[in-house]
């Protein structure tokens, strides 16, 4: 099998193209023949040593996976040769609450991943593709969307009527925006630049608030709620912003901690979390039920995740150095099969 | 103030027009001067004597009624003259769990409805009208659309993707399946008349089963789900279609109980409620904050309730014949002013 | 390997002594030396064909069971042999929604169950043993206790100062009595017989009403509740009694069905559960999240179940006569080995 | 009627006394004579200006009392002259979310509070004193006991058998031991002192941590908890408690904001909420279906709140000296009359 590892040490120039022995699935396992990967930031951040500085090397990075299986070892019922997969983030995370366990099976540390043309999936951990998505499309749901999904759906009981604040373009964000749509909701969401405002208003969002020109976003959120505030912040950004979105959201409303792309320090404010009887509530991706969710409304509603490039696998680097760049808008895919 | 009342007797004979001085709000109340008021089933039975034997006479029917505040009385500071209001179903009932007091405040029985050119309500059982709804529109609100709100949403946390299966034209099948859609939900509805059905899916219904045509309209329902069963039955017939809505819905899927058409007798299955680890929900209406988000859905995707035919004032027993009938679709509403 | 099989038809004359070739663990199984088992009233509907009639036969019946684990299979991280152990009720039901897959792993039919010297578990329905009990007790805990805490905790959501009614002193009852007492609920319990409710009010009852000669335990149960009504029914009758569940339930509150011992017919009474806002629950046992929740609740609390009697395994069929008289006080249990 | 008032700047030293006329209820009120009022942190920085440093003065402060009726306003049904009851904290949130509204109707500040011997409440704002508790111990419970309340059982479905972290003996924390063992729950307090530990011990907790000779007691309760963390922490600490809180909480667990004694400011640790999946949890007190729920439990338990010292209203100053010094061991409550 081919594969991309980090090897020798943590930092993108680590990021090597090898070659392995093809895996023989164990029981109740599955091997997928990988036809696209898709990036998250926790993928980029795995690379240069920020996720988790004493993860085992060489390590396969990737969470997010799809493409096809063709064998399962002894007692494998759920799936079979010829299906299309996808693989869950934390494959022993099939329902409830987490627990160490599962939090030690996730793909792309510490468990090798998808950025592979080969990987090893438990049955329970392979998901079946929506049939009307592509592989490279499928490959950008098991972690951002799946976030998007827990953060707003299972987490936030989200409802027709209420209004969410996005921030930025991200693949959560992206995927934010299309999920709040098919629950009816109303979107408003922020970005540094107007372009990008504009595709996201094409995608369904009924308010831009572009935060270079207008930094104090929050006020303009709680204005455009007619003072009462929002009702539900998907918070990606951090220290850096932390502070605004528990200012946008409303009375007993919910900020996700889904991202800290600023950075995790700042200033804590609690007096506002207590005065507001407000809910601020980490999302670690989600479980199996979840994602099943996720599939039947994608497929109910025919929508396609938001692709932003997709690279051949020779061009893997060139790949996470777009996603760093923040140029972005929705997923950054590896063609790799 | 004009009225129609329930005197010296229950029956629609005793449906009388007559006049009553008009009415000075109390401390708190508001007085309205009605300009429509809607018909549910409730009220034909609160009428024919079904709904409370005990209930004293003479009655002011209609729970539901919309139209203009011109006078407050002592204290009151939500509403002011000139506000465009509807009436909450349950007068206290602002939030929570119910209670027997709240029960003791509900519109067209106990208290005096809102078949009259004038009510009195209190300050926070006045709701604002929706801007871009009518009084005619707004009038259908607040007992059937809040019934079908409360049972997907407040209760049910219905998502994008679900399946829901609803029975019949009435008024709150209709809401629900406007409600469903709004919240991304896949919908499913019975009726005995194709052309109903047509209109159904017009609306935004996915499948249509006419269930003469198909008596198991259970069978079909599940098949339509691939065998799994859907995830919410709005349960508006009774004894005669409630066994089949708990083999239509999956395992532990919802019935939501609003309505007893065919009569509340028949044979009662536990065993499936067992088995299946079913939710069987009674929906008594619902309380104010559902009815405000409701308000902000409407508002928000700008859905206007199906208003089947509009009497006039002069014609309330004939609106009263054309509910009891069944041929509707959607909302009987009396224009009063 | 020892086991009672229902073989050749049902009935408690075809539950016959048999020997088996002992099972070898597959992948992520375990093999438990089974000490001892305890009935259900499930089991022995099972038994006499009243349960699935289209039940495989052979079959060894009983879900409920523990043991030794004395061999695992390839794969298998969670126990090792000489731990502790009980069976989960249905193998694959870990968190969330159930499912058809789940259902067709529970133990006792379809698939083989604990009336045996040993039995095959998977890893993941293996669940430790709280230290403090014997295996006697811990037999008990599968069915019926994780049914009790299914019902009142992680569906009913029950709270200190709440009111439950519970009927009888069966298994489930009286675990639903030491588990409402655990979360400092008051309980209300009926029987037919006073010497039992004297048993009850030991174990921590507030009140025992005989229904033989208070038949309208019913309006008792809201007399003892100032005229509001229980917050929760834990329904074991079945239709001899589900109607004056839903009357000694107060507005809002839950019914949960958990048996049908008096059986499913009769008629079923839609409108106060409507008029009620009830919600009736059905409760098919529970998952893992629940049963290890139980676990620290027994222990942290030093609840032991309650045994009626232990019977030798040589005695199988009387211990299932002694079930059906209905005798009993708490759980019946056989020693196995 | 005679009471203390914050007059003319904030500080200690203008808590001064007065008299005012007696005021007569409104529309909806009720008057009550107070006996006692307790106090809470939020009163004393009310009085020194620093929970709202725009409240116009002169302010009754406290926002905890308890007394019994003497006269009642027109259209007062729920409560009548010789009543015992005590203020609901913000008198017009009656159950589900807040709001704006009902956040200017808190007592003790916008609204005059209970330092005096009358204070003004509406009847839906005036809670039945239990039967056991003397008005002392009543006067302790609209803000503390009610937010403990809140976080533990409304907001953090407690359950039999969770872990509960709490920290020091203040008002909130001791409420908090004692709802968590009505609950069923383990308790782990954390104190500065030996003897508040043996105290909090026999009022049921199960571990005590001195933080001053254990610093590392977030380590310690994870230990205490078999390396999996605690299920609920109730944080009153702010800033200088709030990352190891984060730390002593398991994955998926709930850290309930309800003060900031150290200060707001401070690192906010956002990687761990997101990698853990917490829940932060603001509680801003609480309604009064939480407040009529914990009344219940009281009742059923016969539990009594810790009052540590009882002031006579003319050492109403050395009372609030006596919380400042955080020398209390519970509630510090001013007899008024």
């Amino acid at each position: 099998m081919k594969v991309y590892e980090i090897r020798g040490g943590f930092g993108l120039e680590n990021l090597v193209y090898a070659e392995r022995p093809d895996p023989v699935p164990g029981p109740m396992q599955v091997r997928v023949r990988v036809k696209a990967t898709s990036l998250n930031y926790r993928d980029l951040m795995m690379v240069e040593g920020r996720y988790n500085p004493r993860q085992k090397l060489p390590l396969v990075p990737n969470s997010d996976g799809a493409g096809v299986v063709d064998a399962v070892g002894p007692g494998v019922t759920r799936v079979k040769a010829g299906d299309r997969v996808m693989g869950l983030f934390a494959q022993a995370w099939l329902a409830g609450e987490p627990s160490r366990q599962v939090q030690g099976t996730t793909l792309g540390g510490p468990l090798d991943g998808a950025l592979a043309d080969t990987m090893l999936l438990s049955e329970d951990g392979a998901i079946p593709t929506p049939a009307h998505l592509t592989d490279e499309e499928a490959s950008t749901l098991p972690c951002a969307a799946v976030t998007a999904w827990s953060a707003l759906v299972t987490q936030g009981g989200l409802k027709a009527g209420d209004t969410v604040l996005l921030q930025g373009t991200g693949g959560v964000s992206i995927f934010a925006l299309q999920i709040a749509r098919m629950m009816g909701a109303r979107v408003i969401l922020t970005s540094s630049r107007d372009d990008k405002l504009e595709r996201a208003r094409a995608l369904g969002a009924h308010e831009g608030i572009n935060y270079v020109t207008t930094p104090d976003w929050d006020k303009t959120a709680r204005t455009l709620t007619g003072g009462t505030g929002v009702d539900h912040v998907v918070e990606v950004g951090g220290a850096g912003t932390f502070e605004k979105s528990l200012r946008a959201v409303r009375l007993g409303g919910t900020v996700s901690v889904i991202g800290v792309l600023s950075g995790g320090a700042g200033a804590m404010p609690l007096t506002p979390i207590l005065m507001g009887n407000l809910r601020v509530q980490g999302t670690f991706v989600g479980h199996r039920q979840s994602f099943e969710a996720l599939n039947r409304a994608l497929t109910l509603h025919g929508v396609r995740p938001v692709v932003d490039r997709v690279f051949p696998f020779a061009e893997t680097r060139a790949a996470f150095e777009h996603l760093k760049s923040g140029a972005h808008f929705g997923k950054v895919v590896i063609r790799v099969a």
